[in-house]
Formats: structure tokens, C-alpha cells, sequence
């Protein structure tokens, strides 16, 4: 099938190109009768959209969602919601100079490749404006899993080389870089602000806790809980890595050290990272993942024509140093699809 | 859905317990015409086999694969091919103490919080021993693949702490634990066997590189290449994270020096591990996955019982001490299924 | 899954309701490199737009669609399609009195018990409006097929018990039922205006014929190609049956009678209707879908008030006293789409 | 994707050809905890078999089902259930014959077409034995319908043109063509009979009705339940037409007549068939499958070879010369499945 969906019963499809007349997305399989407003989706566009800070790209969308369908007097009625967002700040002119180059590390040279053709005007489908209808979609899976009294927080936890070394919650969204640790903060911001000075960029590791979720939640063997945030989050066009719980330094461990033993008051550890045979244990679902350093540079760059000729490229345009702030809100909304799916299709199993 | 199905065009559906009756796969969406044997499958099953060797579970199965349907006179038809392992070897008696007791790092409180209900003879539906059907199917992908020149080979790099030193294709097979450097394999062996000594296990990395996999595969923005591959490989039981290319160590790198320069001759390097924008350059596709150490060891653990009673638990059984030497064959039959799928796919949207 | 999605490869998810803010659909899967225009749509549209004759309903929608992306420079990308048609002539008021009574024959009483809530204007999703995107995805997947040599047509074959005794293909779009007997269109016509003075509907069949398919189309056993037109078919509001060839009079066929003999020069008879086995022979693929008369009538009709209580309703509004001259592009729209979406499904199975 | 899986959630895959060595089903997505026994399901598989009477083929197949996975101390573990029946009375040597021609009326040529490679032993995949699979999966669905009072009954209402008179529900199973009406019934075998004596076979008319069935089953707009129906019936080789209800005599109604009124006490008629707008009313859902006459004839028919030369073919072997008494078990078992799986749906819908 084509790519453009994602989930089993709460199920999303997204459309739109980032110099397009519009950005969307409809969500169909969405429970009827729940209270639901623009404004319940506009506050996670507002965590997303370029311009909100001094580390962002400073192109202007306003990014004002509309609900076309599938709510009725404030209600949802289980229709298909459409959200759409209309593209207001488009300069297909700023792309004239890479009309004709591909750019390393953008998608240039695989859609040319895949497709045949190319909409090369702010890198088209493969924009990260893309992920606008993500959150969108996520704004209302939020809004579900809030009855639940599930609750999905994303974070930065490290960029360009520099870690947080605590956890305060409530300083994420007071800085920049939503960053979990005031003072790593402050250093990482210094650090994008640095590198932007000389038009380079940086990577850095996102971390994401889902707290609340019942035990049970996960299809095996495939549609593992695990299986399916991993696949929501290699879908976002940055993310390079995930890893669960203890993840990767789990390779260096001892069965002894990493199994989570279990007493009369729960898990006595977390290693696991809330999941077990891929499906969820009742305790703090953790992951993180590793966001690559933003492609588009001002850096001059070696690379080829679509003609094949060698050539130095320098991409102009309103980037973003490091994506790690605006990616939270999209790491947070294709948890919050793929946690509320699942607690769909486990109410599908016994019903 | 349920989440026994894997694929869109190319689709398996795997069945069975550790100690029913049988294990097995229907594979669905077969090209007709192809000459395939059961010793084509054979020859991976025996890969993926308890008791191959010293560092392995002595559990004593011929795993005789028998292919029922979807071949005539030596080819394949297009329609569903069944393929049936019979279990021999199983031991119910063994697992009667752990009827009633949660073993730590193991899925029987997850399967009997989301089922209500647990078949825990040797894990049931969760044990490693469903991974059999995917390697059969996953043969018949390669079968496959190879008529496109298509490669998929996997080793292990790292194992309880130890890391490959070097890439020698040819060592792979020749060790017991499948590393790529034959010094490294030394060193694990030893490492394994000391753990198993004392009844415990250890975890590790294993490493998969695709070749000769043209560029254009894999579907955005949901269903690109890399967020298949990894909910493949997440899918796997032990499976704790994957990444690609330079992964997480990209969080830590520049864009000018993440980004891959591309020239006539074609990308200088391949940071992004042969996937850009979620479809393939045409470059080597590489992974890693992030390998727990195994659940099942015999040192004494705290646990409860499924009456929430506090106990000691020692499991006993014949497991694998390291899964990464088995592991290799079922990482490469997911990818293989994953590649083909996409070929297919990919003919789909010009077809 | 949620329900507002067709098709496998070729895919179309459709939104709105009837006195929304708008309708639509996104179509995914779409060949990149085929020329589309605007005007390529409008042209179904205009077919089935309202108010187009003297015996359609006297809505005004004006029914201009808009391609919000998917297409740059004229050509499609192969990235998501979204079509949208404003709703313009909304009159909500006028549904006032229908929203506290179930009209006979409408979805009112199943859509309030299965959702528990209900847009009540205009019928809200149930109603007829919700086939613009439908009818907007085939104009593409007919533009897709023309490529192939492929040719879909249909027409009103019966209303109100008046029969077609000829079948004159150039007839067809000059008469305002789409009858393929221009002397029978008279008479239907006249039937249908003497119902409508009296506030009644009457029912209808509409036929269709397939050329130009190659042999090969259908994936058995499940997704036959008659099986996907039938689903597809049946999914349209007022469609209450199909038969394919034959159909329902081979029940009182001999076999010798109902099989199609084979010469050098093809089959010798149609009464499979073009489909074997669930796959398509090369002949013309024929089918017939039985239309029930419109539910809203003015005829006062017995019913219940969602409160229980009896009462009689006389149904107001602006509505068609016969379907069958709009459903034919509908039908028409459906069959393209699962057509090209087998295509493509058949190339993927040889790719 | 390939087309051996029917259903969303309640999903199965068939696997098998009619002369290979097995034939089988996966079912996947069983609710937990169900009571079933492998007499369970060889209740429904007694009523399909082959040689169950005078009137059907003398192939001797004692369908003996083994259920391989998914039950545990009799009851579902949720896991995906395997049920097989291995293939005993193969004579191949009977299918020599048809190696080198096309049967009139057969998937000979259609496979050929789509495949390139055909198993032309008994049909093949193409055989009505890959039914049964459908018949056991469907007796797994029919345990979990009871458990909700639900009850799927067809018979047979025509036979070559005799039809039922009345409708005796206890004398369905009573008499060899499964029909509603046993003086019907008497004339019904004689037909049969009449016809298999000079090697010809007839076509006839099934009935189905499905009672105590909730109102709101069925996912608008495509997943209607009439449409899901529709290709569940579609899907069996020799149905050749669906309606409900009314279903083509609505054509000739006027609305007035058509529209189901609602009293206090319920609907007064059910010319709707049970589904308004794709949702059922909670009503009898009741819908009709027209029958072809069997295929395989021993009067000599004109047809053409592999190599495209015309000859005359006298297809000999075992069949049923009508195959209404047999289709009535597959078209329940079709209904069970689709039931129980909207049944899911709605939960997931409001889960």
C-alpha cells in the first residue's frame, strides 16, 4: 500500500508539500462523543511551528488548524476529522538554486530517484512540514488518552555532545531546546547558537516517557508495542536511532543486571523501558532517539547536478541549527497515535 | 489488527507455540515461477537451530522444514506457501515451575496481563522458537532477492562488552557466534561460557548490511524503508533498539560532517546508512540492533507469583546463554522479507 | 480499521459530511508523471453534481474542486492527492425538523446506534455528498487507466420497473437518466417527474461495462476482482445488490449452458460476466447494482422520535426522486478505482 | 497485498491447494479465554465434505481437523489459531486430461493469465476445497457469535429454477440440498439427479439470516456491512450475485413502498435487509447469493488447448452437480467471520 497512513484502528493520513497550498491530515477512527476544539490542537502546533524561538527556522506560519469534519456541535461523531493547515509563507523562489543540485543528507537525489520527478521546493513531501498534520492528528490522540489518564512528555536530553544531567520536568518547556536539565540548557543553546554562526548544525538524542498505560497494550508477535514506536519514530525524517529502556549499553550487560525482578510492590527496575515480549508492563514506557544534525547547511558542500556534474553547493534558506525543540511535539504526537491505537485494538481483542 | 501478519505485498502470518504441535508460516504474495526446495529453506533453518554448538541451547530440534502448499514441480505458484515445523523435542514437565511463578525480564506477567490466559510451556507464543517460521519465510525472500543481486549478510560486533575489531566477511560463518572478526570471537566464546558457568547470560550488538539494493526503495512518509526495518527488527523478541549508519553517535556530529558529499563516482561516505528521506541511495544499507542479554538464566531471582505471593525463582531449562549467534539468521530474514516487500511495492506505484 | 479508506495500493480516504464546512478525498498511491489537470476532475464532477437536470435534486453546489497536492507542474508526484470541494449551499435550518424523528429508510436510527451522536444536517456523513471524493479519486484512476487502453461506462438499465431495450453507447450522457435506450429514457422520465409531483422515488439498475482489461486482474481467493467491485459497489449509499454476467439468472441455468465456450478467436459467450475464478478473462467485465428508491420522500411516513415516541414524518429538503442518473458516475468512480488499484496489485505480484 | 486474508481484526489466511498436501487456515486475533474443541469444528466441516449424500461429489475426504496452535487446556490463547486437514483422496492421475486444455467455465485459463504457472491437479488453489479452511475458521467465529446470542443460518431457496414455497427452519438440515422448503426440497434432488444422469450440472439461490445481531455493526463508508458481506460471498468461486433485503425488486418500488416504517414496537417490515446505511438496525439481516451451475460437466464442450488449438472437452472426475447444498455451510461460515469481526470493530470504535 502507499506510505501516507499510519495505525490499524485509529488510523491517520497525512498530505500536503511544504510550498504547497496546504499541509493536512485526516484521522478516522476516532471516538465519537468526546469533546474536542480547535484550540485542543492549535496549543501543539504552537509547540512545533517554526519561528517560536531563537534556535528555530524563522520562517512565518501561523500554522492556524482548521477542523474541516468529524465533530458536530463541539463532539466528535467518529467520522473521519480532516485538519488541514494553509501554507502562508512560501518563497519557491529561495529555491531556484537547488532546483537543478541535490543537496547532501536531504532527500533530493531518493525522490528524484523513487518517483521520477521532484517537487524540489522546500525539499516537497520530505519536508519536515509534513509532520504538522502528525501533530495534529497526535492533539486529538492526546485528547483520547487523557481519559485514560495516560500522559506522553518528550524531552532533549542531549545535543551536540552536551547531556543533561538531571531530570526536572517542570523546566522543559521553559527553555529553548526543551531540554530536561536547565543548565545543559543554557550550554546547548550557546552551542546551536554557535554552530548557526557559521551556517553548520547539530544532532542530538530525544527522550520520550509515557506514564499511566495499562499493562497488556502491544499485538505480538509483530505489532509489538515496542515494534510500532519504533517504526512511528523512524518515520520522522530525522530520527537515525531508537532504543528502548536500557537500549544499547543493555549489549554490555549480564541477564542477572538487566532482567527488572518483581516484588509485591512492583518492578524493582526499569530496564526493560516499560515493555516486555512487546507489550506493555504497567511501568513508565522510556525510549529515546537519536536525531541527526539538520542537513540543510550553509556550509559549503561538495555533491553533484541532477545532470551528474560536480559541483559545490551552499543552501540558502530558513533552517534550523538543531531540530531537537520542534521534534519533541512530533516525537510526543506519534507516541500518543500509536498508544491510543493500541489501547484500541487490545479493546478489539477482548470485545 | 491482529499482529501475527507481517508485510504489505510480500505477507507472512506465522503460527505456533514453543511445545504445541508445530511452528510455521503461510507466505502470502510470492512471485510465481521461482524454483524453490525445501532444502533452500533448510539450509537458514539449520542456521537458526537450537544445539549447533557449544555456546547454544541443547535443545534437540531437526527443525525438518516441509513446505505444504504454493509449489508445483518445483516452482512457485503465487499462491500462499505454507511452511510446517514439527515440534520434537518438547519438555512440558520442565516448565511446571514456572506455571506459576513470573520469571523476571520474560513475558509471562505481560501475556497474562494482556491475554488473560498463558500457555507457559517454554514461553508459548513468546518464545524465540516462533522466530522458525521467519526464517523460512524469510529464505524464500532471499530466493528472491538473489535474482535481483540482492545480498543480505548479518554478524555480530559486539558481545557482553567485547567489540569486533574488524570486518572478515569469510570468519562470519566460522565461528560460533557469528563475529566478524575471528580474534573478537575468541574472546566472546570464552565470555559466554564464563557466564554460563554461573548460570548467566550476556547481551551484544548484531550488524546487518544489505547490498546491491537499488535506490528508490521504501514508502514515505510512513512506511519508509528504515521505519519498516525497524519495526522488523523490533518485532524480535530480544530486540532493544536499532540504528542506522552512524545512528546515535550522530546526535554527538556536525551536519557538514554527517552529511554525505556525493560526487561523480558517486556518496564519499554513508553516515546515513544507505537510507535518506526513508528510501535507499543505493548504497550499502547498515544497521545495528541492540541484543539483551537472554532472560532465562539460573541464578536465583526475586519474583512473584501469579497469586502476587514474593519468591525466589531459578529458571531452569536449556537456553542460550548469548542470543546473537541465532539471532543473525532471524535479523537477516526480516530483512530480506522487508527488501522484497519493498521491491514489490515499489513496482506497484510505477506499475 | 476505520472505514473511510479503499483500496491496497492505489488508496483513497475519504472526509466530510454533507453540511460541513467541506468534502474530500486524499488519494495515495497515485503513478508519478501523469499529466493531471483541475478540469480532468471537474468534468466527473460536473456528471454528478446537482441541480444538473430536471430530475436531480435542485441543490446548488457548484462543486469546484480544488487539488491541495500530489501534483507539480501539472504532473502528478506520486505523493498523496488531496481534492477538496467547499460545501457552499448549506441550508442547516432545513433539517431542523429531522432532528429529533428517524426518517424512515435513512441511516438516522443506525448512525445514532452506532455512534452515539449524530450530525443530523443533511444526513451528515450518510448522505450522497460524500461520494464527490469518490468521485473525484476516479476522475484520476480513469485518467490512470486510459493509459492502459482501459474503458469503463456505465448506465441506467431500469427505473421504476421500465426496462432498456437497446443498448446505444452515444445515447447514454444525451439523455437526463444515462439510460442506453434513448425511447425508454422518455418513459423513465416521465416516471420519475409523476413520483416526484406525488413527493415519491422510485429504484432503479445501473449496469456497467469494463473494456479494455487485460486478463490477469484479481487476487484470489479473498480479494477477487468481483469480490472488490462487489465490496466496492455495495459501499455506495443506495446500492442493494450486484450481479456479475449471468448473475442471478444462472441459478436456473444448466451448466452446459452458463460455462462460456472457448474458440482461436476467444470466448463465445459473457456469461461470467469477464471474471473467472476472481480474475478477469479479457472480455468486457459486465456487471448490474440494484438502486433502491430514494429514502427522502414527502409522503407522510410512519417512524419514531429519537425520544421513542411515535409520530409521522413528512420529509422536507431538496432531494433526487430517483439516484440512478447521479449514482452512474459513482459507479463508474468505484470501478476505476479498484481497476487501476489491481493493476498496480498484479505488478506488484510479478515485480 | 496478496489476497489469501479476509478480515480486519478477526483475521484469517488460507492456505492450500486441492490436490497438494494439505489445506488450512490461520486465524488470527481470537478473543482470550474461549472454550473450543477440534468437534467444534468438525461439526461444520461434516456439513461441507464431499460425499455427504447422493446429490454431492463421491471424493471421499473425511476432513479430519487438527488444531495446531492458539489453544491451551481447550480454551484460545489469544495467539493465532492453525487449524489444517491433510488432503487424502488425491487422484491426480484423474486430472491428465485437463493438463493440456481449458475447462469452459473454470480459473484454467484465468490462473494461466495471472500466473504464468498453473497446478492444474483438481483446480488447484482455484478448487473448492481451499473452502474449506473458510469453514473451519468460520466455526471458530460462530463459537465466539453464540457467546453474544448471535445466529447465522442458510439454506438453500432455488434449484434450476425451483424455488422454495415456504420456510420450515427445522427441515433444512433434514433433507440432501439443504433447502427451506422439503417439498421444494423432494423436487430440488430430483433436478439434480435428472441433470448429473446426462453429465450436466444446475445453478441455484442461497439464503442467509443472521438474527440477534446488535444495531450498529458495520464501519461507513466502505466497510459498510452490506459491503463487507458482499465480498465475503463475492469471494467464494461460484457466487455470482448478492442482495439484500428487497435487493433487485427494489428497483421497481417507489420509496414509499421501500422505506421500512418504525413504530414504538419496532420496524414494521425489513426490505432493507437488516443494514441502513452500511449499519446493521438490529433486525434480521438477510441477503441472498446467486449460485452458477457447477463448472465441470461431462457434455462434451468446445474449448481450446494451452497451445491455443480448439478441441473438445469431456471433463471427467468427481463433482457435485450442484453445488447449493455445500455453498450453504461456506456462505454461514463467510457470515460468521464478518460478523464477528465487525462485532470487534464497534469495540475498538468505542474501546
Amino acid at each position: 500500500m502507499a506510505g501516507s497512513t499510519f495505525g490499524e484502528i485509529l488510523r491517520m493520513t497525512t498530505f500536503g508539500e511544504s510550498h504547497g497550498e496546504a499541509v493536512g491530515v485526516i484521522l478516522d477512527g476516532v471516538t465519537p462523543g468526546v469533546d474536542i476544539e480547535e484550540k485542543d490542537i492549535q496549543v501543539q502546533m504552537d509547540r512545533r511551528k517554526p519561528g517560536q524561538s531563537s534556535v528555530t527556522s524563522p520562517r512565518k506560519e501561523y500554522d492556524i488548524v482548521r477542523i474541516l469534519s468529524g465533530v458536530f456541535e463541539g463532539k466528535t461523531t467518529g467520522t473521519p476529522m480532516c485538519v488541514i493547515l494553509y501554507n502562508k509563507d512560501m518563497r519557491p523562489e529561495a529555491y531556484d538554486d537547488i532546483k537543478r543540485s541535490f543537496r547532501p543528507g536531504h532527500a533530493d537525489f531518493t525522490y528524484l530517484k523513487k518517483y521520477g520527478i521532484r517537487d524540489y521546493r522546500g525539499s516537497g513531501r520530505a519536508s519536515g512540514r509534513e509532520t504538522a498534520g502528525r501533530v495534529a492528528a497526535g492533539a486529538i490522540a492526546r485528547k483520547l488518552l487523557e481519559r485514560r489518564g495516560v500522559q506522553v512528555v518528550g524531552y532533549t536530553t542531549e545535543i551536540g555532545g552536551i547531556r543533561c544531567g538531571r531530570f526536572v520536568e517542570t523546566e522543559i518547556e521553559r527553555n529553548e531546546v526543551r531540554a530536561c536539565d536547565p543548565e545543559a540548557a543554557v550550554a546547548m543553546i550557546e552551542k546551536i547558537k554557535q554552530l548557526a554562526s557559521v551556517g553548520d548544525s547539530c544532532g542530538g538524542i530525544v527522550e520520550c516517557t509515557i506514564r499511566g498505560a495499562i499493562p497488556g497494550l502491544g499485538e505480538p508477535v509483530f505489532d509489538k508495542l515496542d515494534a510500532e514506536l519504533a517504526k512511528a519514530m523512524l518515520s520522522i525524517g530525522a530520527v537515525k536511532g531508537i532504543e528502548f529502556g536500557a537500549g544499547f549499553s543493555a549489549s554490555a550487560m549480564r541477564g542477572s543486571e538487566h532482567n527488572d525482578p518483581m516484588s509485591a510492590s512492583g518492578f524493582a527496575s526499569n530496564h526493560s523501558g516499560g515493555i516486555v515480549g512487546g507489550i506493555s508492563t504497567g511501568q513508565d514506557i522510556v525510549f529515546r532517539v537519536a536525531v541527526k544534525p539538520t542537513s540543510s547547511i550553509s556550509v559549503p558542500q561538495n555533491t553533484i547536478g541532477i545532470d551528474g556534474e560536480e559541483r559545490v553547493i551552499v543552501t540558502q534558506g530558513r533552517h534550523d541549527p538543531c531540530i531537537c525543540p520542534r521534534i519533541v511535539p512530533v516525537v510526543e504526537a506519534m507516541a500518543c497515535l500509536v498508544l491510543e491505537d493500541h489501547y484500541k485494538r487490545h479493546a478489539a481483542l477482548h470485545g
